[in-house]
Order: C-alpha cells, then sequence, then structure tokens
C-alpha cells in the first residue's frame, strides 16, 4: 500500500481525513470552552493575507472599517422578530458582571446585570441603532461601513473552521436611499466575494438565491456562493443580504429626502468567515495533507539544503542563502529556508504537509551544476532539476499555473459530479448513489423543501443567478414555469 | 475673544475639550451598551495604520500571530490566585446559553452552562493553556505568540479610548527557557512600544519598572511606558511583564530540558490598546481639534478648491485633481481632495479639526501662477503661498518637520512641568498648587505610596530605567540609599 502524508486518506473517511490535515499542517486545534477553536499561527497567517486581499477590495469600492460593540442588549434583539428567532437559540447571554470565591473556594457570579446582553451573532441591531443617529439627510447616505470581528453562536456540533462557536469574519453593513441601489450593493458585494473566491483561493462557485427557508433570519434576499467540496458536498462560502427596510423599521434608521420628506433606509449586510479557510483546506488539500493556491499560501518556496558531508555544508547554505535573497528580490513571492538540524525526509514532509508550493532541495550536485531540483505541491513525485536561471525566471510562471490548475482541478470534479435531472426518481437515486449537485427546475413548494432534507438529507442550495432566466416543468410536481434550482447536501 | 474649533477650551475644561475634539474629529462615541465605546472610520482608520506599525516590528523580532478563544472557563482563572484577585471584580459573565421569550414577550435566558465562563480581560490562563500542549521540549522554545483581540474589563467610570468596558488591543504571550531569556524579552517589547510610541505617536516617555502594588495581577515585573498630557497628568501607555514562572506553574507550562531534566517555563506577556488612541488625541490636539502625527495621520494633505466664479471651476479643479496625482506618485502621501457642495471656510473647519497635516487651498490666483497656498495643522493662521513645484518637492520634508516639531513641543512641555523634589513639603506643595512629573528618592514604602494616593491623588507611576543607577535619600523617610520614582496624577 502506498504510504500517504496523512491517515486516514479522503477515500477512507473524509471528514477524519480533514481533521488530520488541520493538524498536520498544524492550522488550528480544538480549545478546551466547547466548540471554540484555537487558530494556530500556520492557520492565522491564511487568514491574514485573506484579510488584506479582501480589506483592500471593500475600500476602493468605498467601504471604510469601524467597530462597534461586542455585546447586544437583548432589547435591541427583541425588535426585529425573524432575527430574534433566528437566533436566540443558540447565544452566549452575560448575566453578570462580577465574580466571587464562594466557600468552596471556587468561583461564582455576583452582581446581576439589570438587562443581560448577548455575545453578538451578527451585528444588525447594535450597528442599525448607531446608524440610526448618523442617518439624518440624504447628504448621509449611501453609507459603507465594515466590521472585522469575532461573534459567538452557541453550535451544537462543531468542526474546525467550518462550525465553531466563536469565529472570525467581517460584517459589512450598509444603508441607501433607494431599494434598487441597496440591491445592487448586495449584488456588488457577493461579486466581490466572488472574485476572491475564485481568483484567490480558487474555489470555483455557484452564486445564486437563497429560499426563503434558508435566507437570513429578517433579510428580504439572501444571496449565496456555493462550492463543491471532493466528498461532492456542498459548502456556503459567503452571503449578501438585502435587508429591505426590515431593520430600518425596527431601529428607526430614516432620513430626510431630497424632497423635504421622512423615509426609512434600505440597508444591506454581507460576510464571509474563518470557515472560507476551512473551505480552503478541503477544497485543495490532498492524501499528503494541505495544498494551498499560490495566491493565499503561507509560503511560495521553501529551500532545504541537503548536507550528506559535513565539509560541504558551508558551501551549499551559501548557495541557498544566495537563493533565497534572490528570489527575495520578488516582493510577490514568499521564500524561506530550512536548516534545522532534521532528517531531510522528515523536513520534507513536514513542509508538504503545510501546503509550501514549491519544495526545492539543493545538495552538492545542485552547488556544482549551479541548478536547482524543486517539486510543485500538487505533484510531489515528480522532482525537476533546472538551471538555477531557469528556475529563478520561471517560479513566478509555475506558482500561478499552479493556481490556474487547482481552479481547473476543482472545476473539473464539480462538473464531474453534477447532472441535470428532470424526475424524482433519477432525483433520489443519484443522492442515494453517488450524490453531488443536481440542477433541476422546481416549484419553490417548502414542503417539497422538508421533504428531501428528511429524507435525504438534501436541500437547495440556491436559485443560480446565471440561469435566473430558465424555465422548466418542476422536477417533482411536474409544474410548469418553474425556475431552475440547485439541490446538494451539504456542511 | 479669539473663536476656537472647539468648545470648550483646553484651559476652561481640559476633559470636555478632550470629548469635544473626539465629537468633532469624529472619531467615536459612547454607545448604548454601558461602557462600550463605537469607534467611527476616522478612528478607527488611526488604529489601522497603528496595527499595521507594530504588527510589523513584532514580526521582525519573530513573534506569530494566532488567535484564542473569547471566553474563559472559571476553573482557569482560579489557578492564579493573584490574577483572579485582579479581575474577579470587573468582568463580564456568560451564563446561559439560549434566549426565550416570556409572557410578556420579552426575552430571558434561558439553558444555564454547566461552567460559566467569563469573557477574556486578559488571556494569560487560556492561552497558557495552549503552550502547555504546545511545549514539549527545549526545542519548542522560545515560543513567540501575538494575539490582535477585544477584551473586557467591566469599568465602573468610562472614558472614550482611556477607559472603556471593551476595548482593542494585541497581547503578547512568549514562553522561554531561562529567566534571562524572558527577561530580556520583557525589556525587547518594551522597547518597541518605546520605538513606535515616541518616533510614530511623537509621544515622549519615561520607562520604567512599576512598584509592586501597581502590577499587573500575577506578575514579577511589570515595566511602563508614562507620558504626560497636556494637563500635567500622567497616562499609562503600554505595559510588558514578565511573570516568572507564575502561569507556568499555574498553567503546567513544562519542558524537557537539554540535559533530560523537566523544567518549567519563564514567560511574558505585553500589551497596547486603543488607548494609545486616546493619549495620541490628548497629547497633540489644541483648541481648535484633533492634530495627528503625520507618522500615524489618516490624511497627510487634503486639497480644497476654492471656486468663486462657476466659469472657473473646471480649470481649478483640474488643477487640483493634477496636483492630487503628482503628489499621489509619493506612495508615502495620503492625500485627498475635496469638491463636495459646501463653504469654503466650512470645509476647512471640518478638515482642520479631523487633524489633516497639510490644508491646500487652490483658487484661480494660484492656477494663474502655478502656485499653492497652504497651512500646516500646527499653525493654521499662518498661510503660505510658494511654486507649485517648490511644494510639491517640498511635502515631504514639512510633514517630517511637523513630526519632530510635535515630539519636541510634547518633550518641552514635559520637561517644563517636571521637577525633582527632595523633601515631602516640596513634594505636597508642587501638587497642591500647579501639579506635573516629581522625580524623587523614595523607600518603596508602600504606606507612603497609599498614603500620597489618598491624600494627593498622586501615584508612583515607575521607578525610571533611565536613573536605575542614582540611590538617594528617601523624600518622605531620609532613609538612605533609595532608587529615584517617577510620581504623578494619573488618568
Amino acid at each position: 500500500m502506498k504510504k500517504t502524508g496523512i491517515v486516514p486518506t479522503r477515500d477512507e473517511n473524509y471528514a477524519e481525513w480533514y481533521q488530520q490535515v488541520i493538524r498536520a499542517a498544524d492550522l488550528a486545534e480544538n480549545s478546551p470552552v466547547r466548540g471554540c477553536m484555537v487558530i494556530k499561527p500556520w492557520g492565522y497567517r491564511i487568514w491574514e493575507t485573506l484579510q488584506s486581499k479582501l480589506d483592500s477590495r471593500f475600500k476602493s469600492t468605498g467601504h471604510q472599517n469601524a467597530y462597534f460593540p461586542l455585546f447586544i442588549p437583548l432589547s435591541f434583539l427583541e425588535r426585529e422578530s425573524e432575527h430574534v428567532a433566528g437566533f436566540a437559540k443558540e447565544c452566549a447571554v452575560v448575566t453578570h458582571s462580577k465574580l466571587k470565591l464562594n466557600d468552596q473556594h471556587r468561583l461564582e457570579p455576583c452582581s446581576p446585570l439589570e438587562e443581560p446582553f448577548i455575545v453578538r451573532p451578527t451585528s444588525e441591531t447594535i450597528i442599525g441603532e448607531s446608524f440610526s443617529r448618523w442617518i439624518q439627510s440624504y447628504r448621509d447616505l449611501p453609507l459603507l461601513i465594515n466590521q472585522w470581528a469575532n461573534v459567538v453562536r452557541w453550535e451544537m456540533r462543531t468542526r474546525l473552521f467550518l462550525r465553531t462557536s466563536e469565529f472570525l469574519w467581517q460584517e459589512g453593513h450598509t444603508a441607501h436611499a433607494t431599494a434598487e441601489e441597496a440591491r445592487e450593493e448586495t449584488l456588488k458585494m457577493l461579486e466581490i466575494y466572488r472574485d476572491v473566491v475564485e481568483n484567490e483561493l480558487a474555489i470555483p462557485v455557484i452564486v445564486g438565491e437563497k429560499t426563503a427557508s434558508e435566507r437570513f433570519p429578517g433579510a428580504v434576499s439572501t444571496y449565496t456562493l456555493e462550492a463543491m467540496m471532493q466528498d461532492r458536498k456542498a459548502l456556503q462560502l459567503g452571503t449578501s443580504h438585502f435587508l429591505g427596510q426590515n431593520f430600518a423599521k425596527a431601529m428607526n434608521i430614516s432620513f430626510v429626502d431630497e424632497d423635504g420628506q421622512k423615509k426609512y433606509v434600505w440597508t444591506t449586510s454581507w460576510g464571509v468567515a474563518t470557515r472560507l479557510i476551512g473551505a480552503l483546506i478541503m477544497m485543495h488539500s490532498d492524501d499528503d495533507g494541505l495544498i494551498l493556491p499560490p495566491h493565499i499560501a503561507n509560503l511560495h518556496a521553501i529551500i532545504l539544503p541537503i548536507i550528506h558531508e559535513e565539509s560541504k555544508r558551508v558551501q551549499i547554505e551559501e548557495y541557498c542563502l544566495n537563493l533565497q535573497q534572490t528570489l527575495q528580490t520578488n516582493a510577490a513571492i514568499k521564500v524561506q529556508m530550512d536548516t534545522r538540524d532534521l532528517r531531510g525526509g522528515e523536513k520534507r514532509w513536514q513542509w508538504i504537509k503545510k501546503g509550501v508550493c514549491c519544495l526545492i532541495e539543493i545538495g552538492s550536485k545542485e552547488v556544482e551544476s549551479n541548478s536547482v531540483t524543486f517539486t510543485m505541491r500538487d505533484a510531489i513525485n515528480q522532482k525537476e532539476t533546472i538551471s538555477r536561471d531557469n528556475f529563478v525566471q520561471r517560479l513566478t510562471d509555475r506558482l500561478e499555473s499552479l493556481q490556474r490548475h487547482l481552479f481547473n482541478k476543482a472545476l473539473c470534479a464539480r462538473d464531474m459530479a453534477t447532472i441535470q435531472v428532470a424526475n424524482e426518481r433519477d432525483f433520489y437515486e443519484f443522492f442515494e448513489q453517488v450524490g453531488g449537485f443536481v440542477f433541476g427546475y422546481w416549484s419553490e413548494d417548502p414542503s417539497v423543501e422538508s421533504r428531501i432534507k428528511n429524507e435525504l438529507k438534501v436541500t437547495v442550495r440556491c436559485l443560480p443567478s446565471k440561469y435566473a432566466e430558465k424555465r422548466g416543468h418542476c422536477l417533482f410536481t411536474g409544474k410548469t414555469d418553474c425556475p431552475l434550482a440547485l439541490f446538494a447536501k451539504a456542511y
């Protein structure tokens, strides 16, 4: 049997493979606080890169960052009834402001608060309260705000990065004078997410609108990005909500328009979270561990000096250092050298599992022939040796190829596991046998939605925007003039 | 009476002036959540710049960012008794994980947690718990971690930026094999803080060690940066703690050393917070509003087109745009143009109050003579007109001069308000009359400390490192061979 970096392999146990990839790459771990994770340095570095990719796009489209309180008074939540219903079942409630030692020398809460707070699960209400004071006139609109923050949802079943009780995210909140402008903003931010996810994370997505049952609590429309993981299940990567005037009315956000009339604003909100790191791991990694697309990778190249004779050490390390410095003159290339006193094979495996894009091995042979031996992470058994100059010149291209290759591979896998079905029998058969993405016309009947959820664990992922114009016979009911929907099992 | 941008002036009411500077610059506001603030975009932008200045220095000294849970189990806190005592009196306690609607249709907490959590006031214990698993061998040391996060301390009296129930900060946590190395790290990070505060924020500081009564709960030694504000009161800007083996023992962080022996590690922690923004505001602003040192400023230059005749609009705006583009070719210069339809005077005041370093006014006269009329923020009544080329060439120098000038002005004010005293009568007289910084020899007797605190509201700010070798007669007791201390009233 072929030895793999990760045990078990994807085929053997996909869920456990995912955990082991994270452990082997040292990305994150479960904490002693139920459902909360510790994001370790190698995982956090991915988040920092992702933040900078998103943040620059938010800023170049006129959004400004701000910061709002962690705590939300219960009275704010109460104002939007759907919103309450959506978040009341899983939240962290702060009820006391002191601790005292009891007779058993254990700490216990004291000084109960007059009004308890919840730790924000999302900030529509608390930010809306500020908006109600900041916005007076049409001149104050549009108001385009983003917040980088931690949020808490007391999830029952958690999984590193994909679903944790506390997670890091950004949440955009905007207010507009007209519904049209707010709808435009909702879709503009969805497009920014698509751009980052496809072009930086190399994850192909299907963009569309959520059905009523999957909408954000309090939203009029929720748009989503859906990706297919290697186990053929869907993962929702980001959402953008058109909130209509629901929160404007609940939080009393109004303005005097150019015509002198007092009107409620139209708001949007949109967010992506550390879940994207989970998607990245699940999407590209293989049975040897993490694979990261170059645009988001922590390290593009690691240089490993291979020293068999001590007498050659200085010469080899100098050659490596010189190569590192040459590569670093290109600011876009992240390169490091590993001089730790460890067996070459062991070192190499560590970096493979950590998802470094290009592994460079330099021994006497390379020094003597002024060459570089390297392997790209997606083909670790294909060592190449080329002249040093050639390597230096071509590394950027090789990284771009890897980026494209990862995207295309994912796209290809998705397309191979996607079918269009026209009747219920084929629908059931597909999900009972292999699973994947199904496109099918659907009458938007919620009872069908709940039946397939109960019987197959399949949900409507979205009504894909690309096919918004298409109409056909409902695959379940035969009803005519129905929109095309995307169905899948999902995380 | 001279009209000022801010009412009241510093002389009239310093505390209220501070609030009004913040309001006029639109930096932050109090939120409906007791003691928590909203950091508005203009305030948050300062924080982003400050973060990048600090973060790059942390990384270049080998620290890595990571993220740990927001919640700390009470059982963790209990393990370090001084630490508990320090934080139990003001904390947010999470006791429930659900809300339900009661008969009055109001939300109330339900599903009590088996063990309550507190929202982190600082993370020594929760990070220590991870360290206890991450560190096994001397090869795992030093471990150099930093976290950017929000923390909560349920403060009774709050003031925007300076003291809020929730604040943003970074907290460094490191573990070392030897006490010596940990002490070195403690001082290295203190020096990084001094560098940032003096060279980027233009705030002169006195660096020293805290007395036992002002130490971080659980620390062996706490080092601090102390600055003097314009009202002659001290503000503590950042602290760095040598924690000895207190947390190592409490959280069981041990390693097998090169000699095969199991030993406890030596740890440090160090942090600065959004309080630094408060310091920045208090330190440099004047009766016309915010002044920001160029190294940390949101905007170096604002270009205001002054249009008296509509027929000249296009020509003037083109000239402005061209000037903006020329200035922007220097990536280090942050410049913007304000074409809003507002009176010139009103616009100018808005930007003065927002602390833009250089105000540029361009009318027909400037366009015709190919010149620029401008004022620097620290001398808004001195308009200068020079040739456009000259201005473009010299702006960077002018900004550097402003940076130096603000530092020197602050240093000068501090020195003017600092005396050395040799006896108690002079000490009391100084603080009863003018106040400021007092250097004096002191026997380290805690009873003196509590007396001057009660009688004068004066505290020992630190034992300044610069004078660590100096010894003299205690100004209170006459005892010989005492170290020199810095005394002041403080925020």
